[in-house]
């Protein structure tokens, strides 16, 4: 598609009254019916679509950027001269933005694996914890003893084509760490991969005298019957740990082949929402794209986990709004003084504001800045909140504390249960992450086209007007379904996704 | 040996007026010339050899562990009833107990590698270095294209003798993270692995958006020239990067492998001390005896690291004592207030105060217990401090500031430089470190024959009276020398040493 014939501008949501100029805009060309520029616009930044009273939202994604500072005619350059977030960020105003989701009936289907508690999964792996970075090495050994070998084409797994693995799960930490909460923590985020639904079984394995415990943290958490442990130490030494751990997986693969996908509707899906490596396109294609998708997922029944919490600070008020009750959202406003305190003894800094660069570049609020990445959430309400690697349990979108760091971030969201992955990325991620499924979405073309043995989806297609937000978020969200019903992504074909496994640690190392 | 035919009591050095109880010993036992108990003395408790007066300093390992504070007489029990640390912590004596170093000329030698720049190799790996987690599983699978396998025995390295393997050193970091103190740290690690002797050629693998950027590091580091470095970015993606990255490993292997081994003095070892997973025995059988052998490396020329800071807190005037220099010690003094405001701000705890059960075992003061850590160094002077990752130019005993957890601590010690490290262990552990080999040193019969196969000398003959600490320490300095010049260690055997690669992490991520 030649450039000169593309749509000169980007429209976000139906519901917007501005739209997004592509690339940057002659005065006195016209964009949309009615609408006829001024003004030169760069690109990037706001059209005024309609007319705004002075003191009316602004909204971008279907969601308040901010507030008319004065009359704003069609046609006319938005930006800090004429929006503002005013006093916006001075209420919460707990849920007034909350309504109800319009559902779709009959819920879309994916092939799914239903395990005996009901609960669906989307891949079938068996699982190795380890306790202590101690067990590290022994962990991976059996695991390697599974792997197919890349230079003979054997496959131990072959005779087992329902298997799709064995992942050891390995980690820096366990020992020497800090009691209270970074013990908690990891022993939930552990906890909550020793129970992932996309495991049929899992193996746990410790040292024997590492601060981490397997047996506490089995007790804590309720896993005894759900694993075989053992200790190193106890087992006497890696030989003899290693030779278990081996026979132990042999024992189990017939019964964990026995598995049959089955339609299940869409509302089985969880489905964990990351980006990394953002740029400029982040906001206008890949992340409302995938917001798109998001809606689908909540209208046909299902979950997702928007996290990242250092990239929704300062705009945490579009999600208080948008809370189911008021507990919903005071747990979000705690999150984020958290994260101020957490920061500050660490030494780093909170700022979510717009940059000189990002208001050259069109962002002109700090509700705008975050929702470039907030807007994988799509526009339904929230209904909860969780703690980092806590079980998501709740339907609809939610939100898990996490950092924006991908890895730490995606571990903790498949932790709590994420049975589906979506990731978006403009410069360029090679992520994955086991036993769940990662589907990667570039947001322009030139990097799609670069790192094609990568990447899933191009969003470019929306940059380049051959696709709308809308149709664009349609085509993930049928990706979705078929990489939930065993479609392979690029990741898994490079076999990702064991090192991305990475436990946010808290406190000192002793 | 029979238990009733063991001597009852283990003389940790000549110089000590204390012996330790091997077992409970009755009232009216002679344990030395001269030397009767007057009453039952309980297992690893102390009894007085010699008289010492009032005030008179007791020394065990050759060390003050507290003060007379009554006159004490041959036979008698030492504990905190007569033994106390007075004023000593009051004053740091810097450099008081500071003497000349016999030296062992001409010293000992072993088949090491000399490299280009005249430092002496042990091992002789290719190294691929990773910038941030997200280039960890590319890293991996380059590595693990020249990996033998376990099932058909094809050995890629097979025509390449001289050539130890290929090792990926990945981690959870690098991106999401605090500049400033917690970037510069990981910088200097990664450098410090980046230059190590033991690697003939380094790879370096970015992705190219993270905040640890390959490029500055390189600067920042002069390691410029030193290694081949590439971003998966600029790169297109994973196939074509871990292409790139198995040529560049084909294309040296011939030059790696054109080394020779040959007789060089024991003064090139640099040999990092740890311990892990103590027991009631580390204090009298591994850890002394391994300090005897770090006597034996330092009378020899060469270099030995103690570690593990929190371990030595309240007990750093030993070591201020035997500094060589008062800016020596007032480095290690101000390392020891950085942990307490680190440790108060995570939330932690320093106390190495002996606990009730410390004391019920024979430890009477925080010098005695901190000893049976330190111990491993062994007797000479204090020559130099080094911050974590530093590289350890001094010879004689030196400090290097780490946790006291083995990965994080070992990591610090081989970016160091160290390329030989022993690691004492009372409950069994099973580390290993690439590309430094790991000496294992079991305090105890039962666990070192329970753990055989990853245990590499049995330190329980000085608790069985077979062996003195002097004689023991001799086999592991010779032990340290064939090890050295190429003779695989138990951990080595089972390729261990890439999973326990693990960088200090301080500050938040985010
Ligand atoms: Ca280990
Ligand atoms: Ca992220
Ligand atoms: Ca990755
Ligand atoms: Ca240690
Ligand atoms: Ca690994």
């Amino acid at each position: 598609m030649d450039a000169r014939t593309l749509p000169p501008v980007i429209r976000l949501s139906p519901e917007d009254g501005v739209v997004i100029a592509r690339i940057a805009i002659p005065e006195a060309t016209t964009v949309a019916e009615g609408v006829t520029t001024n003004r030169r616009i760069p690109p990037g930044h706001k059209i005024a679509t309609r007319a705004h009273v002075k003191g009316e939202a602004i909204r971008r994604y279907g969601q308040i950027i901010g507030f008319a500072t004065d009359a704003i005619a069609p046609g006319d350059w938005v930006h800090t001269h004429n929006c503002a977030m005013g006093d916006f960020a001075k209420d919460y105003a707990w849920g007034v933005d909350a309504r109800p989701t319009p559902m779709i009936t009959p819920a879309a289907t994916f092939m799914g694996i239903r395990r005996a508690d009901g609960r669906v999964a989307t891949r079938n792996y068996i699982g190795i914890v380890t306790s202590v970075n101690c067990s590290a090495h022994v962990a991976d050994l059996i695991a390697d003893a599974f792997k197919r070998n890349p230079f003979t084409g054997q496959d131990p797994l072959a005779e087992f084509p329902n298997v799709d693995g064995v992942v050891a799960l390995t980690h820096k930490t366990g020992c020497g760490m800090t009691m209270g909460e970074p013990l908690r923590l990891l022993r939930r985020t552990l906890a909550g991969f020793a129970r992932h639904v996309n495991f049929s079984h899992v193996i746990a394995i410790g040292l024997g005298c590492e601060v981490n415990q397997l047996g506490p943290m089995l007790e804590e958490q309720k896993l005894a019957g759900r694993l075989r442990n053992m200790d190193i130490q106890e087992m006497g030494g890696t030989r003899k740990t290693v030779e278990a751990g081996i026979a132990f997986v042999k024992e189990v693969l017939a019964e964990a082949n026995r598995v049959q996908r089955e339609p299940v509707p869409a509302s089985e899906l969880i489905v964990a929402l990351q980006c990394g490596g953002s740029d400029g396109y982040s906001g206008i294609t890949a992340n409302p794209a995938l917001g798109a998708a998001s809606d689908l997922v909540v209208r046909h029944g299902g979950t997702v986990i928007l996290s990242e919490t250092p990239e929704t600070y300062g705009a945490e008020h579009l999600l208080t709004r948008r809370a189911v009750s008021r507990e919903v959202g005071e747990k979000l406003v705690a999150k984020m003084r958290w994260w101020e305190e957490y920061t500050a003894r660490e030494g780093a800094e909170m700022n979510a504001n717009p940059s000189p660069g990002n208001k050259a570049g069109g962002l002109t609020t700090i509700l705008e800045k975050s929702l470039g990445a907030m807007a994988k959430g799509g526009t339904t309400n929230l209904t909860a909140v969780y703690d980092y690697a806590e079980p998501v349990t709740a339907k609809g979108f939610t939100f898990m504390d996490t950092p924006g760091y991908d890895p730490v971030g995606a571990t903790g969201q498949v932790a709590g249960g994420a049975n589906l992955l979506c990731f978006t990325t403009g410069r360029g991620s090679v992520f994955g992450m086991k036993p769940t499924p990662s589907i990667k979405l570039a947001t322009n073309t030139a990097m799609y086209e670069r790192m094609v043995d990568d990447m899933d989806v191009n969003c470019g297609t929306i940059l380049t007007g051959e696709e709308s937000v809308a149709q664009c978020g349609e085509r993930i969200f049928q990706l979705m379904l078929r990489v939930a019903s065993g479609e392979r992504t690029k990741s898994e074909g490079y076999d990702f996704g064991s090192s991305e496994f990475a436990p946010w640690t808290l406190g000192a190392t002793m």
